[in-house]
């Protein structure tokens, strides 16, 4: 009934929306090329459903769904949208050279949002979604309605709902918990009282989208399975808004192991779990817990030193997900200067990437680099230079030629920088601050001018050893002018890896700073859009 | 018929293990002091029984058992054993100071278990686990049994053996999901199925241990709960081996949100929840993500920018759970250095801090070394104040006087330092290295000369701006002597926290090799022991 495949009811459809609702965690602003990059991972692990943002949200969501719909080509590309026909023709528009497209629209089904929220009555509201699914038949054919706040919703009512978009034309029904309070047994319950009480159900997949706020989404995601729904609505690492949406890698980990239970299966190809999982931390900022199942650094490691813990556990025993399965990579090859191009170009492909030509070379002199300093370069080394290297999506306005910093507990910490700006024009300065990085901040602010407020500010060896590359991640905040509204405030994520964590750091600044100008060159190309 | 609290049916016991199962996290290792604090909060949030250590495992935790059973007088105390009579006398004599005692021995339920790891057959298991009973009430009234591997068990068996340790005298049964690949309607069944099957089971509490390898250890624990358990063992973040154990926090909030649903109360004081989270994971090293239920720095966060956001997401509407119910401090608050003692007092008392006069005036100074730099010290800086002056539980062999380094993208890294050693003998060295930091702890090597390898080393920005203080969290692994044995592997980690941070750093590892110093001195003091 669904063309993205709900034909063989054992195969349970991935629809990702890391890109949207995952994308609204605060602070994760990733911009189009970085977007592209997830998508195109996202494709290559098998994903149904491609949700790739809220087209009238923001010209850059519009232009993200734009990009989305003409490259990525394997999955259903969908658009977020409200119960309205400027919203549905926007993302119309957006969508409109995918392979796939799906407008995803819908509206408030419990009284407190029809009353409060909407400002109408439960008729009012019922006409506006069938409308609104009308509306957007008129530019796809493949139309998901959700119906927000559900679990708090008069049965009959949210029946009678699904009941009437379903016969206007909507392919998939979508039944959030909105909240994320529910517990399995009452969001399987929902589930389960649609399936027996909606009677035109069978011409519809149904949806399920759950929220981590109580810790349960996985939980209830398959609960919601297990009940009839066919399609699962997840983000990778789990990310999203306050406590984040369902993890993809959970459910589908969840639905492989536990074939005994579920009878179930999934398209995705599960050892891209974890490079994806670290491309998402690695562009969103967000780092992933030690202790997060499936994708976490310790899921599969076991602690050493208790002798007498082989009592409660042992290896052989339990470990039945094999890290290999979901593509955890074996960080005990290494390499040195002397693997070559070769080896280089070996070890990449092993680990899934697909380098063109000067991406390579450019990777190739780093290795160099890392190989001749620390003798041998592993897994999470050539993560990082390859973070740095070729997931790097924006035009470097302002190059950093130059830093030396001078630092300690009992002196002014001083740094000095030069950078090439715009026409090749290079300029240098010092200033002095709190801490080496401070410093540089302020040399750099000298320099470039650029106002703005550091919020986070993190760095991780990526690497074991005192010599060890590290990877700074830094989030800063500015004012950036938006039409109608005046002034909004942005957040923009840079990151850097160098052995020197002041040097790493002072990267990660230039790569916020050249977004954030990219972003206030492209708001004023992008006015009127 | 438990002492700890199971006379009203309403009310659900927290057994916590963070000090237990937690600490066997790779790399949390904590010491004695670390764990005594970790104890003194959790007794204060008023968690029901403390699961303390395996005494037999090591004199650590034999010692760590014995001090908290002096000192923490309002939770039962319980030491883990294995089914045998040494490991059941060691535990009680680690536990003979304590107010309320209990036992928690155990072993294998499954087939695969009795015969592969226990070589023995049904009935001689049956029989080893009644007599570690019968052995353990002659020390303590207070016996919990648990039943390794149950789900995999032949149901029958369960329930025999079940009625025959209850027979024995236990008082509470623990079921665990051991492998953590149970679904909620699996584990709620298995429990179900023991409350309907075993004789005499309302002679003893039902306890559920889950873990979270498929991301539902709080589902399946509240599945648990549902069909009758009384106790739940959890861990303060959900740390633990692989992807943790069932979070202390989400089980008592969910219990708290939806009482509606479950009908039940803890004893705990939620407000205590955050500070107690950010205790465990600064001693411990193990970060909370920020999309982490309850805890998270984004858990009550809303991403602000998208503005057509409203439709989906409206404040009042959604957000059930008031930050302040979780005591997640008002960061709004802000000290300057005109606030005086006073000022500094009061707001310490607020955030439940209980410092002596020595311990004041420390943060008191590190406090006006702050806001005279930074101007404003917020509550987070006021966290890493205390974190450094306060909760630092260690002798303190070599003492960092001075540090001074000089580096950058074409300079050599260099670093100076200045240390203070046993007997107050001062050496100064200096050294190179890849990095700042490398070129740190190489100068610190030359000094203090014990070997060691750095295993991880992070960097978070505890506060907001240019300006912030930067807090270091590193981990050192290195051989250590042990009896029997020869060598094992241990981990030690630390921390720093300065405005700069190769200082910070710096600090973090003098904290490390510190602790490494005062463990090599205590395992010879403690031969024989």
């Amino acid at each position: 009934m669904d063309e993205s495949g709900a034909s063989s009811p054992e195969n349970i459809i991935i629809f990702d929306t890391t890109l949207r609702d995952g994308e609204q965690s605060p602070g994760a602003a990733l911009n189009i090329d970085e977007k592209l990059e997830i998508a195109r991972t996202l494709q290559e692990m098998g994903v149904d459903i491609l949700e790739a943002g809220f087209p009238i949200s923001s010209p850059g969501d519009f232009r993200a769904v734009q990009r989305i719909s003409e490259e990525i080509r394997n999955c259903t590309i969908c658009g977020l949208t409200r119960a309205n026909r400027k919203d549905i023709e926007v993302a119309a528009e957006a969508l409109k050279d995918a392979a796939r497209p799906r407008i995803h629209t819908g509206l408030g089904v419990s009284d407190v949002h029809i009353k409060y929220k909407l400002r109408t009555t439960r008729e009012g509201a019922l006409e506006m979604g069938v409308d609104a699914v009308r509306y957007a038949k008129r530019f796809v054919e493949d139309v998901q309605y959700y119906t927000e706040d559900a679990g708090r919703a008069d049965p009959e009512y949210l029946y009678r709902v699904l009941e009437a978009v379903i016969a206007a034309g909507a392919t998939v029904v979508n039944i959030p918990d909105t909240t994320g309070y529910s517990s399995p047994e009452e969001f399987g319950g929902l589930i389960r009282g649609i399936l027996d009480n909606v009677p035109n159900i069978d011409k519809a997949v149904v949806s399920v989208h759950c929220h981590n706020d109580l810790g349960m989404a996985t939980a209830n995601t398959l609960a919601g399975v297990r009940n009839g729904a066919r399609q699962v609505e997840v983000t990778v690492n789990g990310i999203g808004e306050r406590a984040g949406n369902t993890s993809l890698e959970e459910v589908v980990m969840a639905i492989r192991t536990r074939s005994d239970l579920f009878g179930l299966t999934t398209r995705i190809d599960t050892r891209r779990i974890y490079p994806v999982s670290r491309l998402v931390s690695e562009l969103t900022g967000i780092p992933v817990q030690p202790n997060k199942a499936i994708v976490g650094a310790n899921a599969f490691a076991h602690s050493s030193g208790i002798h007498q813990d082989g009592v409660l556990k042992e290896r052989t025993t339990y470990e039945i997900i094999n890290p290999r399965d979901v593509g955890v990579p074996d960080s005990e090859i290494v390499l040195s200067a002397r693997s070559g191009r070769a080896g280089l170009r070996h070890r990449l492909a092993e680990l899934g990437y697909t380098l063109d030509q000067e991406q390579f070379e450019k990777v190739y002199g780093r290795f160099l680099t890392v190989a001749d300093k620390k003798k041998t370069v592993d897994t999470r080394d050539l993560e990082a230079i390859i973070a740095d290297e070729v997931q790097v999506f924006f035009e470097e306005t302002y190059h950093l030629e130059h830093v030396q910093i001078s630092c300690g507990d009992h002196s002014i910490p001083t740094a000095t920088v030069r950078i090439r700006g715009p026409n090749g024009k290079v300029a240098c300065d010092a200033d002095h601050g709190t801490g080496p990085v401070d410093a540089v901040y302020r040399a750099i602010n000298r320099v470039i001018g650029e106002p703005n407020e550091l919020i986070e500010f993190s760095v991780q060896a990526v690497t074991e050893g005192i010599d060890a590359v590290g990877r700074v991640t830094i989030r800063i905040q500015a004012e950036e002018p938006v039409k109608e509204n005046g002034w909004e405030r942005r957040v923009f994520s840079g990151r850097g890896s160098d052995m020197d964590i002041v040097v790493a750091s002072a990267k990660a600044y230039m790569f916020a700073l050249n977004r954030l100008v990219a972003a206030r060159r492209e708001a004023q190309q992008g006015e009127g859009n």
